[in-house]
């Protein structure tokens, strides 16, 4: 069902030097699949990362970002159980996977961040994954491997990799993701690792998380819904090139964000039962969150995403989801394209457009609405997917 | 498919003097059907209303808005074309069925409020109209006919009466609405039309209009889209005995109530593809904002719905929806019920709960899920449907 998204090519994923996955079976939620990941770090590394706003946010979550402000030596992500809406006990199941793990590999529990994906409100079998990190932390595994470890309900594995040359030689980034929705059924969703050899202070990469993400995960949406496991960590293990000086940190960021893109743009690719990859270009607005608030509106509704699925250019539903953004605009200043087709100009029907052009349009796999608000100069870009039958089938069907 | 709507009985429909709706068969979309509504005012009649928040409202919510100011005459509703993305032409046309009316009726033109509904982006048929006028503006017809006369995709007529003692004497309310989704597939949708023969004054009644709408029609969704012409209008013909004293005003304000949200469910249980009717009600708040906002992060889950359709208590899902509605709430205190089953206790599993329950529970077309927030003593109440193949069906294929 995926939207033209290939599994990865695995000699197209580079290794980052210092950065160690290892992944294994430990039969978390069935039997026989890789379902345990561990990533070790060479010390020095430096680690950041975003996390779900969501209130009822993972055990997991909780622990990674209290450890964060150490020097991190090992993620250790399971998927099949969520490890959320679990209370102290999850905390405490979280923290015995955490120590389990640090034993190994010689340092502490607060140097390790757990991540957990899967099934929501089902105790973590913290024993399963305990039995399992023997092999997980001493394996050498490929970044594909890795990838499809922390897989749930996603139908590709996602993985995407690039060089970049800095002024001290070339770096390496390397990143996997999971997710087919901002919550997939009873799984709890979104896991983002980029890593690269480059070196960055930790404070600078603290705040390149946050600008990639915004430039990535943060601009794509299934459904709307915001999982509570969500999180995105940036890695940077110092064993290739340093980072130094605003050019390096400038190309090394742009080529994060390109990786992040890749994944976060499989996710959607792969969103539950996708048919459309739509882009949504939001642009000459006042200012980019009001970019965001209409770009989201649209690809949140209902209407809008179900007119996608039927390749129907269904310009009331779209110009009706800009109107209620909660934006001041004026709707007589609006103009919209689908791909190259000008639809609606100055808030009303294109008296020269055809509903042809906007059909013909709207049949491709992925095309691009583009809103253009003729009040300003910012802009903002979403990537979402249809609302098909499927999407209502694998939602309502998934524990029936 | 409407979840326990039967049509309205004719003999529940009180006629309201000083009110007189009259319909004719006007061809605008297609020929044979009732689809004009003209709806006449004895002099000296108070009417408040309030409207769509969408920038792209409709030419004639642009005018009515401003006629409301005036001592109106008479409404005018038009079915099969919304009126609306129509620019200066979309006024003008609107204007011309107003004096068209006005004309036959002995009023100015501002005196007449106009109302549209039906698709989007054509221009509305006035002529057609206007030689609909006559037919409509001297027939005497009963409400259920007047609610069949504003139907647009509506598989059930909504019409609902009540009496209510004042002081004075005995005085009717008696409305219509039509809608079955925030937006119907290219129709622009919601319309609200309640009126009562006691007297009110237009202070009065203007603030009586936002309470009541706050308590019916903003307290419904389908899927969250806010059409470009819903409006919702409250005519108090002062025919009958006059609303003196508070004690009256807040009697009469129940009973206006009592048949808004009458009809407001109606529009639910008719949602489009809407095999269940879900009262969300979220209690124990700071204030009825944050419930309200809660309330409408379930009710809009597209994850929720589907679980919904599915018979399916995921408590995942809605616990999850609660977490990013966006209000600092603390997790570990929110208890969740659905109708009398305690699923969830303190954010957690509620370790006596068995999924049985919360299936049987589900299973029915009518139930409730109750989310006690335990930060305060505000409540809200939201109804809404779940979200079924019929959706995705109806919404898809309309147009193809």
């Amino acid at each position: 069902m995926a939207v033209n998204l290939p599994p990865p090519d695995p000699a197209s994923l580079h290794r980052v030097a210092g950065v160690t996955p290892g992944v294994a079976m430990a039969a978390i939620k069935k039997p026989g699949r890789k379902d345990l990941l561990v990533i070790r770090l060479d010390a020095g590394a430096a680690v950041a990362g975003v996390f779900t706003q969501n209130r009822f946010c993972a055990a997991p979550v909780i622990l990674a970002r209290k450890h964060l402000k150490n020097d991190i030596r090992a993620l250790v992500v399971n998927t099949g159980n969520a490890n959320a809406g679990t209370g102290a006990d999850g905390l405490t199941r979280a923290m015995q996977v955490c120590k389990a793990l640090a034993a190994q590999l010689g340092c502490k529990p607060t140097q390790v961040l757990p991540f957990s994906t899967g099934v929501i409100m089902e105790p973590l079998p913290a024993e399963r994954i305990v039995a399992g990190l023997p092999a997980a932390a001493t394996a050498e595994a490929d970044w594909l491997s890795a990838a499809e470890a922390i897989m749930t309900t996603d139908t590709v594995a996602k993985a995407a990799s690039a060089k970049v040359r800095l002024s001290g030689g070339e770096a390496t980034v390397t990143g996997i993701a999971k997710g087919a929705g901002m919550i997939r059924p009873d799984m709890a969703t979104m896991l983002g690792f980029v890593a690269t050899d480059a070196g960055v202070a930790r404070g600078e990469l603290k705040r390149m998380v946050k600008r990639v993400a915004d430039r990535s995960f943060n601009c794509v949406t299934v459904d709307g819904d915001t999982s509570t496991n969500d999180s995105f960590i940036l890695i940077a293990s110092g064993a290739g090139p340093a980072a130094s000086g605003p050019r390096d940190v400038q190309k090394l960021e742009q080529a994060i964000s390109d990786v992040a893109a890749r994944l976060a743009q499989a996710i959607i690719r792969d969103g539950e039962g996708a048919t459309k990859f739509v882009t949504i270009a939001v642009e000459r607005g006042r200012n980019a969150d009001e970019c965001r608030r209409v770009a989201y509106a649209i690809a949140h509704s209902p209407l809008v995403k179900t007119a996608f699925f039927a390749s129907d250019p269904n310009l009331g539903r779209i110009l009706a989801a800009i109107g209620y953004a909660g934006v001041p605009l004026d709707s007589g200043r609006i103009d919209l394209w689908i791909d190259g087709v000008l639809v609606a100009k100055r808030g009303a029907r294109n008296p020269a457009y055809r509903e042809e052009q906007g059909v013909a349009a709207m049949k491709k796999s992925e095309f691009t609405v583009r809103a253009v608000l003729n009040r300003g100069r910012a802009e903002a870009t979403v990537w979402t997917c249809d609302l098909s039958f499927d999407y209502v089938k694998i939602n309502a069907e998934y524990r029936t």
